[in-house]
C-alpha cells in the first residue's frame, strides 16, 4: 500500500469513527493546505474529497500535473465545476450517490474563509436539506495535523534530505565568507537559491532573509534581501531553508564580523545560552512550554525578551505544529518523530540582531540536531 | 494628507455610512491581506483596526518595523495581546471605550477562517453581549477591494516602475538568450532574482516559472525552476514578476528554439491571435467577460481551450480583481486606472506550452501596454 493510501486509510477510520461521511481538503493560492500533498502527493491547487470508506476524489486545477504526480481513486478537472468549490462539492455529492432525503455529514477544510463556508452551507442546504456541514478547528484537519506532527519514516527521510542540503550550504557559505565572498545580501541569498537546486532541493522553503548589520535588528527583515552589504562589520543574519520533495528545513546563521561591542557580546552569549538550555530539555515527554519558558528565562534575567516563538514544527510546511511557546494555545509533550526548529533570537535597533536556528528530531533517546547552523565569527 | 490617511478617510466614510463602528484588517503568513499595506504602509504581519471616525490602531508582530514603515494613529505590539486576534480585538474595544451595555458593530476581515470567526464572535459576546460581529464578502473588504481595483496616481507610478524593471529584464533576457546564455532554468530564474533587485525592485512578486521544453506543458510548472535545460529546442515558458514598493508586475515570455512543428506553430498563432483580439477590446466600459470570451472563441474554434483565466488585476497583489473570465462571478466593466494582465495560453503534453502575458493600464483613450513581453524566436 502506498504511503498516501495508508495515510488516507487512517483518516477514513477517523471520519468513520466521528460519523463524517465526506471531508473536503482545499489548497489554493489564497490558503495553502499541505494536507493535500500529504494525502495525495499532489503538490498544490486542488480540492481533495475523502469519504469514510477510504475513497478519494482529487479535483485539481492542473490535470496533467495530477496525472503525473497525484495518487487518488479519481481525478476530476476543477474546470468542470466552473472553478467553484461549492459546485465541486455538489458534483461530488451527486456522483457519490448522496441522497437529498437522508441526513449525512460533510466536514470542510478549516482554512476556508468564513464567507466561503457560509456560502457552502447555504448552497448545500438548498439541495440536500438534511446535510450537516461542519467546519471547526477540532474537525478532521486537527486529526491530520496531529498525524503530521509525528513524522513517519518516509517523512523523516525527506527531512533528513533537506537538512543534509542545508548542511552543505552552511559549509559552503562559511567557506565563501572566509574567502571574502558573499559580501552583499544578494550574493548570499542567490548562492542559496542556486546551490540548493543543484543539490537536489525543489527550491527554498521560504524567501531567504539575508540582513546585513544595518537591518539585522528586524525579526524578519523586509524585503528579505537587497543589494546592500552582508557580513560587513557588525551582526548579520542569514535565515534560509530548502524544500526537499515537499519537506522543509529551516536554519539561521548569525555572522559576526569584526570585534563585537559589549552589547553585541551579551546578545550573542544569551542566544547561545538559551539555545543550549532549550536543547537540553528536548526529550520525549517534555511539554513544549517548558522548553520555551527556559529560553525566555535566560533573556528575562537580563531584562530582555524574544519577540517570537522559540521554534516551530517542520514538515510539509515550514511553520507547523508543534509551536514552541511558553504559553501555548495547546500544550504538546514532545514525541519521538517530531521535528522542529529551535531558534532563540534577540534584536536591538542599535546593536543588531542575533538568531541561531537548527532543526531537531526527537528520538527515543533524546534530541538529534539535524542541521549545523552556528554563529560564525569571521 | 498622506495617501494612507486619505485612503483610510474613504474607508471611514464607508464604515460610517454602513453603521460599522470598527473594522479589523488582518494580515498573517496564513492569510495575506494587502489592504494592510494599502491603508497603513505596513508591509505585513499585523492587525489594523479602523473606526468610523477615521481613527486607526496598528497591532504589528514587529514593532521596530512598524515604527520605520507604518503610518497609523497608534501602534500597539501584538505580543501585548498574547499574539491572539481575539485578545487584541477585546483590548482595542476596551481602549476605545466601547460600552458592554450598548450595541455596536464590528466587521472582521473576510479572509479570517470560519473557526476563527466563530471563536471571535463567542469571545466578544461573553463581554460585549450586544455587539454584532460581521464577516462577509460584501463587507468593508469588498469596498476596499473595489477601491484598490482602480489605481490612484501614486499606485500607477509604482506599477509603471515595476513594468519598467520588467522591460529592462525582458531586454536583458533576450540579449542573453541570443548570445547563448540562460541555458538552464536556474540561470534564467536567478538572472531575474539578481537583476530585479539591482534595478530597484523589492524582489520577485512570485516564484519565477522557468520551464524548459520538457515541462512547459504545465500551466504552472512545479517546481518553478530547476537545473534542467531552458530555451533548448522546443517551447520554453518564462513567467516572472517583480514587486516595486509593494506593487506587482507580471509577464510571460515564450521562447521558441529551433523550427516549431506544425502543432507548435498552431499554438503560437492562436495565442497571439487571442492576445491581439483581447487587447483590442480593452477600453473603458467593456465588461471583462466579453474580453475573455473573445480569447476563448479563438481557441474553441480549433477545439482547444485555455485551462486558466485570461488575466487578473495587478496591484499590491499579483492576483487581484478584476479577474478576466468569460463567466465571471461578478461582471466588471473596465474603468480608467485599472491595471491587469492579458495572458492567453495553450498547453499540450506533446508540443509544450505557449503563454504570452503583458500588463495593461486602462486609460481614458484605450489600453496602454505597460510591458513588452513577446514570443521570442531564437
Amino acid at each position: 500500500m502506498s504511503v498516501y493510501r495508508e495515510r488516507r486509510r487512517r483518516v477514513a477510520e477517523h471520519l468513520d469513527a466521528r460519523g463524517v461521511d465526506l471531508f473536503l481538503v482545499a489548497d489554493s493560492q489564497e490558503r495553502r493546505s499541505p494536507s493535500l500533498r500529504y494525502l495525495s502527493g499532489h503538490p498544490m491547487d486542488a480540492l481533495l474529497f475523502l469519504d469514510r470508506r477510504g475513497g478519494s476524489i482529487l479535483v485539481p486545477w492542473d490535470v496533467p500535473m495530477a496525472e503525473l504526480r497525484a495518487e487518488a481513486d479519481e481525478i476530476l478537472p476543477y474546470n468542470d465545476f466552473g472553478r467553484r468549490p461549492l459546485s465541486a462539492l455538489l458534483g461530488v455529492l451527486h456522483r457519490e450517490g448522496f441522497d437529498p432525503s437522508r441526513p449525512f455529514t460533510v466536514a470542510l477544510d478549516r482554512r476556508f474563509s468564513h464567507p466561503s463556508v457560509t456560502g457552502m452551507i447555504q448552497g448545500v442546504a438548498d439541495i440536500f436539506p438534511r446535510a450537516e456541514i461542519l467546519c471547526s478547528d477540532e474537525g478532521p484537519d486537527a486529526f491530520i495535523e496531529e498525524m503530521r506532527m509525528v513524522k513517519d519514516p518516509v517523512e523523516i527521510r525527506k527531512l533528513r534530505g533537506a537538512a543534509e542540503i542545508l548542511n552543505r550550504l552552511i559549509d559552503g557559505i562559511e567557506d565563501s565568507l572566509r574567502r571574502g565572498g558573499l559580501s552583499s545580501e544578494l550574493d548570499a541569498a542567490l548562492y542559496i537559491e542556486r546551490e540548493c537546486r543543484i543539490l537536489g532541493a525543489e527550491g527554498a522553503s521560504f524567501e531567504t532573509i539575508a540582513a546585513g548589520p544595518d537591518r539585522s535588528f528586524g525579526i524578519h527583515a523586509f524585503p528579505g534581501y537587497g543589494p546592500g552589504a552582508f557580513a560587513s562589520p557588525g551582526l548579520s543574519i542569514l535565515d534560509f531553508g530548502v524544500s526537499c520533495d515537499g519537506y522543509a528545513g529551516d536554519v539561521t546563521l548569525t555572522v559576526v564580523s569584526g570585534r563585537p561591542s559589549p552589547r553585541q557580546r551579551l546578545l550573542l552569549e544569551l542566544v547561545e545560552e538559551a539555545y543550549t538550555q532549550a536543547l537540553a530539555l528536548c526529550t520525549a515527554g517534555t511539554p513544549v512550554s517548558r522548553i520555551a519558558a527556559a529560553a525566555d528565562r535566560v533573556f528575562s534575567r537580563h531584562g530582555l525578551s524574544m519577540p517570537h516563538s522559540l521554534g516551530h514544527g517542520l514538515g510539509l510546511q515550514v511553520h507547523e505544529a508543534p509551536y514552541l511557546r511558553s504559553s501555548p494555545e495547546k500544550e504538546v509533550p514532545l514525541r519521538p518523530g517530531m521535528v522542529f526548529t529551535l531558534e532563540p533570537g534577540l534584536y536591538d535597533p542599535g546593536a543588531g540582531g542575533v538568531r541561531l536556528e537548527n532543526d531537531i528530531l526527537i528520538t527515543e533517546t533524546g534530541p538529534e540536531v539535524l542541521t549545523r547552523a552556528r554563529i560564525l565569527y569571521i
